[in-house]
C-alpha cells in the first residue's frame, strides 16, 4: 500500500482498478489534500485482486475510514463491489474507457441494485474531484472547521467564476 | 410544506421536480423512515419554482439538514443547482422519462461541471431507495446506533439473498 | 459584466456557464454582430453563480433584452434555468462535453418540461450561430430592415451554395 | 387547408407531417389558443406533399405568419425544410417514432446545419406546448398584454407547483 | 443452495444474482437439460453475497465445475466477479433492466478489462440458452456422445428452420 | 420453399430470417402485389440453414431474380451474407429486435464494409414496405407501365396527405 | 452544375449537401467510373437550395437519371427529399458529422416514413462506395456488359481478399 | 493460409475479417503463443470471401480445432456465420469501426438468435487478448498442465497488480 497522503490516520481511502487511471483519480487526491483530509491511495483491482478487495472492505471501517472513493473503468465493478464488502459508503467515478469513453464505466457503476448503494459522478476528472467534495461536504457536516473551508472554497469558486470574462 | 415525516426535527430533506416523481421518490421516504431517519418532503420544482428552490438551499445548512436527496426526471435540474445552491451534500435520483427512460435525467445529473458535485444514483425506485441508504450510510460514520440498524439491514439483506430458491 | 458589443443597449444577452465555452458562443456573438444585433456577452455560472444567474433573470426583462441565448455543457443547466427565471425568450446551445461530445449537453437542454421552454439548437458552433440566427429571425417580424438584412443573407447563402464545386 | 383555430388572421402555422402527429401537436394548438393567439393548422407532408411544402413556405412571410411550428417524427424533415423554405422562425417538435422513441426525430430536427436554424423543444407532448410557450414569448417581447398573460400563466404554474403535496 | 438439477455431480453452475433472473436464467438450465448436462442452480447475489461468492468461486474448480453461467442484470457485476475468482471459464448473461433494457447490463458484463475474460451472449431469453449452448460445444471437444448430441441438436434446428412457412 | 405470390416467374425475392419476422415482412410482400411485381416469399435463415442460403444466393441471378428483399432482426446477418452470395441487389429490413428496439438490427445490416453494399430502410413496418417501393422504382426505369404505376401511386399519395384533416 | 464525369450523358446524379462532404463522396464517383457508369457530380443543399433542390428532383428523370446517389451529414435531409421530389430511385449517404460521428446522418437518412424509401448505407468512405456499387448492381440487372464487369469486380475482390496476410 | 504460428497441429483458429484487423487480433495469437497453444492464422472475409468462409467452417471440426476465434468489425458478421457453419465452439472479438467506434461491431456479434451462439467479448485489444484467455480455460479443463500455467498467469497477473504504485 502506497503511504497515506499526509502524516494523519486516512479517513478516507481512493482505491482504483489500475495505476493507469491515477491520471483521472489523481484529481480526487489533489482535492482532499486542499482541504487537508487525511486519505491513503491504493490499487485495488476488482478483478486480478479480488481477495485483496476483499480484505479492504471488511478493514475499511475498522481502520477508521468514512468514506472510500473508487475509480474504474469499462466493466467497472470496482465501487459497486467495495459498496458490498462495506458499510462505510462509497463513491464512485467512472473513468473513461478507450473506446466508449466512459459510458460503459458510467452504467456499470451507476445502475447498482437496491440495497447497495454507490454514489456516482462524473465521468473522468470532474467526477473525482467532485467525489472527493462530496466526501468533504459529508465530514464536514460534523465538523465546523471543515465545514467553514469549503463555505470558503465554494466562495472563492464563485468569484473565480464572476471574475471570467471573455475575449471579446 | 409538507410536515415531516416524523416529530423530530428532519435531518434529511427529500425533495421533488413535481408530485409525479413520488411514484419513485417515496422509495427514498420508506427507507428513511425505516432507519427512524426524520426528514421532510417537499416539491421544489427548479423550472417553475426557481426563487423557493433558492430559498431551499439557503436555509438547508441553518435548518438542520445533514443531506438533500433530490429527485426530477429529463431536462433534471433540480439535483445540480440545489448543489449549487448549499454546501449541504446532494444526492440525485433520476426519475424514468417518458420517452428517453431517464437516459435524460441520468445524464442531466450526473454530468456535473468539477466544483459542484451531485451523488448520483440508479434511475427509478432502486436509485431513491439507495439515495436514502448511502446518505444513512455517510450519517453512520458519526452515529454508532445508526451503523449498527445499517450493519443489521445489511445482514437481513444478505439472509434474505442467501434464502432465495429458483422455482426448479 | 463585459462591455456590450456594441454601444447601444443590448436587446440579446448572450450568457454562458464558463469562459471555455466562448469558443463555441462566440460564433453567436459572431452572426449577431454582422446584423448589427447589440448583444452583451456573460460569463453565468448555474452551478458556481446561481444567485447571480438569478439576478439577471429578474432584470433581464426590465433592462430590455428580447432573447437570451445561453451556452452550456454536460449536465448544461443554464439554459433551462435560465428560462425558469424570466420570462424573455431562452435559445440554447450545447456546447460538446469531453467524454460524450454532447449528447448530455444536448438532453440536458432540449428536455425541459412543460411550461418552461427552451429553444434548442445543434451540438456545437453550428448551435450557437444558429441561436442566433433564429433570435434576428424573431427580431425580424417586427423589424423591416433586419427582415431585409436577413434576407439578403439568406440570399448570400443560397449563392454561396451555388456557386460550390467539387474539385473533380 | 383546415380553417384557421380562431376567426383572427393566423399569426402562427402549425403544420405537422401526418394527422397521427395530431395526439402530440394537439398540445401546440391548445396553449396558443389559451393565450388567444391565432393558429392555423395544417397537415404538410415533407416527403409526401413536397410542393405544397415550399408554396406554405413562400407564403408564410406574405400572409403574416410570425411563427410556424412544425412537428414530425422518424426522419422528420418538415422543421428543417420549413426552415430552409422561409425567413420565418420555424419550431420544431420531435415526434416520438414508433421502434426509437423519437431519439430520431430529435437529431433530425436539431442538428441543422449552420445558416439555417430550427429551434427544437422536447420530445412529444411537452414539446408540442413548449414550442407554443416559446412562440408566445417571442411574440410578447413586442406586445405588453400578452406578456402580462404570460407572465400570469408563469405565476399561476408556480403556485400550481407550490401547491402540490406528496401523498404521505 | 439448490439441489442439483440432475444426480450426478454438475459440471456447470448456473448463477444469477437474484430469483428475479429465473425467468431468463431457466432458459440455460433448460437447454443443459436438454443434453443431459449435470447442472446447479443456485443465486448467488454478488451485491448482497460477495463472501459467499468468493468461496462459489474458490471452491469451483475443485468441485468439478467446467463452467459457470452467470447472469445479472443492471450494473452486472456476479459474471465478471466470478470471473476473478476462478479459473473456471464464465459465461456471462445480460439480463434485461427495468428501465435501460439490458444495455447497462451487456455493458457491465462485456467490457472487461484484458487478462479476466468473460464470455457474453445475447440480452434475455436468447442469451441464456445461447450460454449454455456454448459451453455444450466446449465440453463436447472432448466428448464424442455430446458432441454428436449437439450435431443432431444443430441438425434438427436447420430441418425446423427449413420447414418454416410464412402464412401468405 | 413457399409458392410464388403470383403465378408469374418471381422477379423479387423476398427472405427473412424467421417466421417471427413475417409480421414485419409482409409489408413487402403486400406492396409488390400492388404493383403487380410477382415475388417468392421464403424464409432463409443465415444461422441455421448457411447453406440452404448459400444455394439461395448462388442461384438467385440464374433464376432471373433482379432483387432480393431480406429482413433479420437482432444480429442481423441475412442481408450482408446475401448481398455477399450474389450480384442481384440486396435491400435489407431491420426487423425490430425484443430488447434493443431493432437498433441492433440497424446497424448489423446498414453497417457493410466497401465492396458489398446492401441498400438499408427504416426498422420495422415502413422499411419493409419502402425495400419493396425501392425495388419497385429500380425496376420502373426500364419498365414504362410500372414507372407510370408508381407515379400514380405517388400522386394518390400526395393526394391522400393533402386530404389530411386534424379533428380540431 | 460541374460537368458530367464523363462525356456520356449521366445517368446517374450524385449530389451532396455541401463541398465539404466531397472527401466522402468521391468515393462514389470514383467506383461509378470504374465501372464507366456516366455520372455527373453537383451540390445540391437541402436547406441552402431548397428550389434549386425541387428543380433538380422535377428534372432527374425526364434527363435520364436511373438513379440519384445524395450525401449529407447532421440533420441529413437532402435524400429524403429528393425521395419525395423525384420517382427515380434515391441512395442515401450518411456523412460523418463533427460531434455525433454521423449517428445523426445515420438516423434522418435511414428512418424514413413509409411510402418514401431512401436506400441508405454505411456512414462514411464505405457508405458511398457501397452506394455507387448498388447503383451498378441495379443498372447490371438490365445491362449484360455491366453485369460482367460487376462480377469481375467481385471476383477480383475476393481474390484480393484470399490474397491477405497477416504479418505474423 | 498463414502458416501456423507453431510447428504443432493448430487446436485454435484465429480468423478475421480483413488484414486491417490484425493490430487487434495479434493480442489473440500472442496470448495463445504464450501459453504454447497451437493457432492457425488467417484472413477469412465472410462479405469477400463467403464460400472459403463456408469451407472453412466445414472444415474445422474435422481438422481438429477446438475453438475458432473472430474478429470483424462494423457489421461484423463473421464471427456469427462461423458459429452456424461448425459446432466448433465460436469466439467473437468485436474489432472497433471506424465511426461508431466498435457499438456496431459489438452488436452484431453478441445479438446472435437462440442456437447459434457466440462467446463474446470486449470491444479491441483487450476483447481479442481474453477471447484467447477465454479458449485456454476451456481448453485448461481438461488438460492440467495447461490448467497450472493459467493459475501461474493469474497469480502473476495478481502480483503485477498488486505492485502497482500511483506516482505520488
Amino acid at each position: 500500500m502506497n503511504a497515506p497522503a499526509s502524516s494523519a490516520a486516512p479517513v478516507v481511502g481512493v482505491i482504483m482498478g489500475s495505476s493507469s487511471d491515477w491520471e483521472v483519480m489523481q484529481h480526487a487526491v489533489s482535492m482532499l489534500n486542499d482541504f487537508g483530509v487525511a486519505c491513503e491511495t491504493r490499487v485495488v483491482s476488482a478483478h486480478r485482486m479480488p481477495l485483496d478487495m476483499a480484505e479492504y472492505g471488511a478493514a475499511a471501517a475498522g481502520r477508521g475510514l468514512r468514506a472510500v472513493i473508487a475509480g474504474a473503468g469499462g466493466a467497472a465493478h470496482l465501487p459497486g463491489m467495495m459498496a458490498a464488502l462495506t458499510e462505510v459508503p462509497v463513491f464512485g467515478v467512472p473513468v473513461p474507457s478507450r473506446y466508449l469513453r466512459g459510458e460503459d464505466s458510467l452504467l456499470s457503476i451507476v445502475q447498482m441494485p437496491k440495497g447497495v448503494p454507490v454514489a456516482t459522478f462524473a465521468i473522468g476528472e470532474a467526477g473525482a474531484a467532485n467525489a472527493a467534495l462530496h466526501v468533504i461536504a459529508n465530514l464536514a457536516t460534523t465538523d465546523v472547521a471543515l465545514r467553514e473551508k469549503l463555505k470558503a472554497f465554494r466562495a472563492r469558486q464563485t468569484e473565480a467564476a464572476r471574475a471570467m470574462k471573455v475575449p471579446l
